[in-house]
């Protein structure tokens, strides 16, 4: 490909982004699309758009970048939750770090390879872009030490700022949950795998466990049902225990306490004194015996234990209950918006197996995904295509046509392609058995990544049909020679997939095309009103892994190719303005990771510094450059130390809360007298978001209080089924 | 190689060990030998030998077979401990695999590779050893289900067996350890990495950081310091630290507690009331300042903090303290005669690095064992030794020669070789930094098992140059179809392998030829009384990888070259009455590791299983077999899951007690009034072993009851200063 193909390519995408930013700077000044540009707003902060004049709403301005930018850290955190800013902190590091990259390799790289090799330069438009990649370089050249000089510098300024900003993030997620308000998982302990009791109840079974082993920091528990099904049978359930509970408990003495009277089978008669309806009730018929009940309690599939302070739901979360590790399972709870509900009622069991097959699963769908990757690569090769399109070979032929056909069209088929991609990934997350939304969209934020990372590098690096990429990678020690010398060949490629799948991709995302067309075909088709439940969370699952790649890709191009860091590095600066717009206007904060993606950020970077340094290697290899080599390893080392001293110093951080932390937030708590309000919230937290709505309804129908379920006494008892809805929204 | 040379290596190897269990059964009867032979049960159980007749004392018996077999499971885990239970455990094991595996590969896959190919059997001695293997059997053959339903009946039954068998001894490690008196490391947690406070001494920051955070599970801690500089600083401590208490708490009015007093850095006042020589020490110069104190105090660089109950030391051991995981830092202890003092010195910031380090150097080690292993491998074939040894061209043309060089020396060479290894690992995981001799002599064997994996197996059976072993590892694809030729070719090498290192190394173990030089030597070259100190302890990290090795052995050949099975199969039986005798009379159970060996030995066995399925789908494409070879897949993944299960089902139980079995001991010994004693016990436990024998002597001296160190004030402050030795007995 010709530099003049490449610029071609450019000036289409800038084109285009330049029309879709004007007509984003129009479409959002429109209050028809206010839901769709300020979702955010409108559900958080119930912002209005003030009506301006006409003209000014059809004249394009960049107001919205200087808007954004105004916003500090802080604002961010706590508009956004500690996610965004994390986010929008690595789009600032991958800005110094490819500044940095910039500089060094346009300025020192750039200049050795065009002049790498005795030969006649042509006009600069008409020279091919692989004059500018290290594939220039004559083998045995003294100048590749300016590319391991080059690769030293991009290698220590990457360390530096990562562990700057580890640091500093771990800083930020210790603070963010210091001084969050009270987060009520921190107190609750998610409880899988109860063994099914004889002859006890299982209510009483929990407890009795809980008040034997964590007597003094025990505060309740609720149990959470497996189907619909049980519903029915508990509907008259209300009645039954009353009964049951007169007649076994006779002469009960147990202490009144407001938090334990509600949700927990702790002290069951007392509730009975703040029901309205006692009476009534004892006239109903009563149709359920204890059969049934121990019957029905079967279908209890988990349950959430509450204790007093954070610390001890800690200690009980992470220490092994039982002699027998596959019984009373106990894992730290999500928050209760946060919780996954139908995949609670998956047998802790099964869960390994899930896993396991989720793992082949996705295996197998990377490799499936050859095909048509393998197709795509095909379209690069002019030839080829030709032959694939007979009946386009005149079109093909026709110079301009070329240019766009060999450089532009290939991503956005495998773009398109990709869209499939997330939804894929995230229902198989959903199966893998997640308990927490946020949990869910982490593992498929993993998948994605991994499936980037194999099937747009690697395999399109790796050019040819599917057995030769195969082949690579049973044959590891190939591996990197290979990349060695077909990424330099590859880098047209990938500067035509910055430009369509980076550039045009951030102002296809600050458009909003999908929602644009939605809310059109909502509002004037349908005739539905805004609804703001529809508000859309930050796709982290999507954005991570494409932002990473991109590092990746800037990275291992930055000494053989340094011709596409300019672009990445206006990629990223995009970026920036984009996500942090979007942060800040679009997408709402429903639930919060706590910054927990960080570690595999981290993770990703280290890996494209290392897979650099190993590709340089091969390539030094290539080139007879013994003392270049030499040095790439010294670097190697150096960085899988640096990163291991990194997990060392910050990997539990984002794993668990120290003991220090946890108590000196329960005393906090303590002193100011918030516990007790916490305790409260903590009984009817998890409860207001069960996503069975009527049978929520009928209960609070029974309580007279229908705010408050704790008075409702069978909501601690049999009501409280959960049905399961199999497919929630995102 | 012919069946007849084979047989002639099987015969030297026979007449071998009859005469080395002849010799031995003449020799434990000998007096003079008594400490060679009966070590354990001299130190333990105070064991006398009868002395007998003259005659009878040089006449040959097997009744030490019998002796030993009368013990049972009880006897071996009360003088033995578990670890020797579970090593036993896993010999039974193996030797009810390989007798199903003999039975079914001798009837079933033996004849069908006998007779897998038309060809003209010659006389059965005269028959080359190949033609017993699936190297006979031609291509495309029917008969290759025999080995399809072979491996899996092998394979079904091992996995029968080993999950009743981790069944087994999960629930033999609970009962063990709820059984054992009272573990002071259950109660005893190590800090590390403890932060230097500004201004304040350590000990206080140490007492008051748990006090805060732990105040009602604390009981006191005790410093550990660095070197033994410190010692002559501290030899006037006793005196400046009473006026320096005197000065600071001059009306300190805490509790008197007697297990408090002594050790921990709680009450500092009372102890001086039980101590005598009080006033004598202020009469004596005070030369030491508080800046003094804290300076010396830079060297403590460990500390052993002691808890009221199990639970409370496992949940600090457990949880991260502080929000910065490099800071406080807390282990579960080891028990105080498992403590390897030289490490705690080590700075736990740098603990990280040194395993990277040694990780490296371990496999730079293995791979730098390939060349003695390569000069074996070239033994085996004649024509290369000719080339290389030209003078012994004239000896080896003799038959008989032949037969024992090419049959015997190879093996016996390897076998010298490897002699190197477990010092080589055991200091390797010296300087690793094991805090325990135990975790220490476990890491060892982990890496000794790996080398012999690799360095025995894989490099012999890929036979050829260095290099073309390396070119194997770097293509993992061709991996298995290389070793599903070579197997088969190698059978012969791996019969005499049985023979030399298994069976005579067996035979070499039970006679302890270097003990009984050793116990020569010192008795009649020195004159030296014999030392009950100088008992060894099981070497568990040469044994376990050989018995594992020998388990891989058979698991690969059982379907490729059975006749390997029933020498195996007597290796495990004479292995089970060797080590039987051994553990009951010679070796003395100074630490114990709970059966923590029981994963390394259950993965190893999957492993070997999976291996074995993986080389058989290569054979299977080779003799071009497809139904057999997707049957095999079919096996790996059910072998994986099962895996996958077990590792869910047991691996939790041998790495942390749970929290009902914790708060159930704690509650026994509570109600027993065992408590009390063990807290006590406790604080002088560690002290015992304190490996600076002069400085404790010393100490002492200093106070009146030289049996108790609880009394005496400064060993709780200042004396208690452990100076590491760097060479330590295993």
């Amino acid at each position: 490909m010709e530099f003049s193909a490449l610029m071609t390519s450019a000036g289409i995408n800038v084109g285009l982004c330049a029309l879709f930013l004007c007509l984003y700077s129009i479409l959002r000044k429109q209050p028809t699309n206010v839901y769709v540009y300020f979702g955010r707003r409108i559900a958080q902060e119930h912002y209005r758009e003030t009506e301006c004049y006409t003209l000014d709403r059809l004249v394009p301005s960049p107001s919205w970048i200087l808007k954004a930018w105004g916003n500090t850290e802080n604002d961010i955190l706590h508009c956004a939750g500690l996610d965004s800013v994390v986010f929008l902190r690595f789009l600032v590091f991958s800005i110094r770090v490819f500044s940095i990259a910039t500089i060094v390799c346009l300025f020192g790289v750039l200049p050795a390879n065009y002049f790498g090799r005795d030969m006649l330069h042509k006009q600069i438009q008409l020279e091919s872009v692989e004059v500018f990649s290290i594939a220039n370089v004559k083998e045995g050249s003294r100048w590749l030490w300016v590319h391991c000089l080059a690769l030293y510098i991009v290698t220590f300024s990457s360390c530096a700022l990562l562990y700057q900003e580890s640091k500093n993030i771990s800083r930020m997620r210790l603070a963010y949950i210091r001084r969050s308000p009270h987060n009520l998982s921190h107190f609750t302990v998610l409880l899988r795998s109860i063994p099914i009791p004889g002859g006890e109840m299982l209510r009483d079974t929990i407890r009795n466990f809980f008040r034997n082993y964590h007597g003094p920091s025990y505060l309740s528990h609720q149990l959470i049902y497996r189907t619909g099904k049980v519903q029915k049978l508990m509907s008259s359930a209300e009645k039954v225990y009353r009964k049951f509970v007169q007649l076994r408990l006779p002469s009960s003495n147990t202490r009144q306490r407001l938090y334990r009277c509600g949700l927990c089978g702790g002290d069951k008669t007392t509730p009975f004194r703040f029901h309205k309806n006692e009476v009534d009730l004892n006239e109903k018929s009563i149709d359920l015996t204890f059969a049934d009940i121990v019957q029905a309690e079967k279908d209890c599939i988990a349950a959430f234990v509450f204790f007093k302070t954070r610390y001890a739901a800690a200690i009980v979360s992470q220490l092994m209950q039982s002699p027998n590790p596959t019984l009373w399972v106990t894992d730290q709870a999500p928050e209760p918006h946060d919780v996954y509900w139908s995949n609670l009622s998956i047998s802790y069991n099964w869960l390994w197996f899930r896993r396991v097959l989720i793992l082949v699963t996705s295996i197998a769908f990377m490799f499936a995904f050859l095909l048509p990757v393998t197709f795509v690569q095909s379209l690069t090769q002019l030839t080829q295509m030709k032959k694939m399109f007979p009946f386009f070979r005149d079109i093909l032929k026709m110079p301009m046509v070329t240019k766009v056909v060999t450089g532009y069209l290939p991503s956005v088929i495998l773009l398109l392609f990709f869209y499939t991609v997330p939804p894929v990934m995230m229902l198989l997350s959903t199966i893998e058995g997640s308990i927490s939304r946020s949990d869910r969209k982490k593992s498929a934020c993993h998948k994605i990544l991994y499936f980037t990372l194999w099937n747009v590098f690697f395999v399109n690096v790796l050019s040819g049909s599917l057995l030769t990429q195969l082949n690579a990678i049973t044959r590891p020690k190939d591996l990197a020679s290979q990349l060695a010398e077909a990424i330099p060949k590859q880098a047209t490629f990938f500067i035509t997939y910055v430009l369509t799948s980076g550039w045009v991709g951030l102002c296809s995302e600050i458009m909003q095309i999908f929602a644009l067309v939605y809310n059109f075909i909502r509002k004037y088709v349908f005739k539905l009103d805004d609804d703001p439940e529809l508000v859309p969370t930050f796709p982290y699952h999507t954005e991570i892994p494409k932002v990473l790649f991109f590092g990746l890709l800037g990275f291992t191009c930055s000494i053989l190719a340094p011709l596409i860091l300019p672009f990445l590095l206006v990629y990223f600066c995009l970026g920036y303005a984009v996500y942090l717009n979007q942060i800040l206007n679009v997408y709402v904060c429903k639930y919060d990771m706590g910054g927990t993606l960080w570690p595999l950020m981290h993770n990703t970077t280290v890996f494209s510094m290392v897979l650099t340094q190993i590709i340089a290697i091969a390539v030094f290899g290539i080139k007879l450059s013994k003392f270049s080599a030499g040095f790439t390893i010294l670097l190697i080392i150096g960085t899988l130390l640096f990163n291991e001293y990194c997990r060392q110093r910050f990997s539990s951080i984002f794993t668990s809360l120290s003991v220090q932390d946890l108590i000196e937030m329960d005393r906090e708590d303590e002193l100011s007298g918030r516990m007790e309000d916490i305790h409260e919230e903590l009984l009817s937290g998890y409860y207001k978001y069960f996503p069975d709505k009527d049978s929520q309804k009928s209960d609070k129908c029974n309580g007279e209080n229908s705010d408050s379920t704790i008075v409702n006494p069978f909501a601690s008892n049999f009501s409280q089924v959960i049905k399961p809805i199999r497919s929630e929204s995102l």
